[in-house]
C-alpha cells in the first residue's frame, strides 16, 4: 500500500524554541560542531488504494489545514513506495 | 554546510492516539481512502564543519538518548546535502 510522508517545520523566519532546547542540550552533553535545530512534525499516511491524483490533492489539501500552520509552518509532502 | 536529518516515529507496535485522531479528522473533512496515520517528529540538524564519522556517531547517540525513547520510539538518521 502505498505511503504518503508530510514533513511540517517551521519558516526558517520563525523562531525555534524546542530546536533551540535541543541544542542547548547537545551542548551540555558534549556534542559540538552542530550550527543550528529545527524541530517539525512527520506524518506518515498510509492509503488504503492507489496514490491517485485525487487522493494526493485531497491530502495536499489536509497538509494545508489541518496538519501545518500556514502562517507559521511550510509543508513538505511525498509519496513513498 | 551539511544537514542531519532525524526522524523518530512510534514503533509499530505502539498505539499512536495523535495519529488516530488525526486520522478521524480526515474522514470527518471528507477525506476518504487513508488506511492508517502515524505522527512523529522530524530533527533539522545544520552542522557547523564536515558530517564526519565522529560527529555522526556523536548525533546516533544523541538520537538515541535524547531525540527519542528506545522503549517505544525508534529512529531514523540520514545526511542530506
Amino acid at each position: 500500500m502505498p505511503r504518503v510522508v508530510v514533513d511540517v517545520m517551521l519558516k526558517p523566519e520563525i523562531l525555534d524554541p524546542q530546536g533551540r532546547a535541543v541544542m542547548g542540550a547537545f551542548t551540555r552533553l558534549g556534542v559540538h560542531g552542530v550550527a543550528d535545530v529545527r524541530q517539525g512534525k512527520r506524518f506518515e499516511i498510509t492509503l488504503d488504494g492507489d496514490a491517485t491524483d485525487e487522493a494526493i490533492a485531497d491530502l495536499h489539501r489536509m497538509a494545508e489545514e489541518l496538519l501545518s500552520n500556514p502562517v507559521i509552518e511550510s509543508y513538505d509532502l511525498r509519496v513513498e513506495e
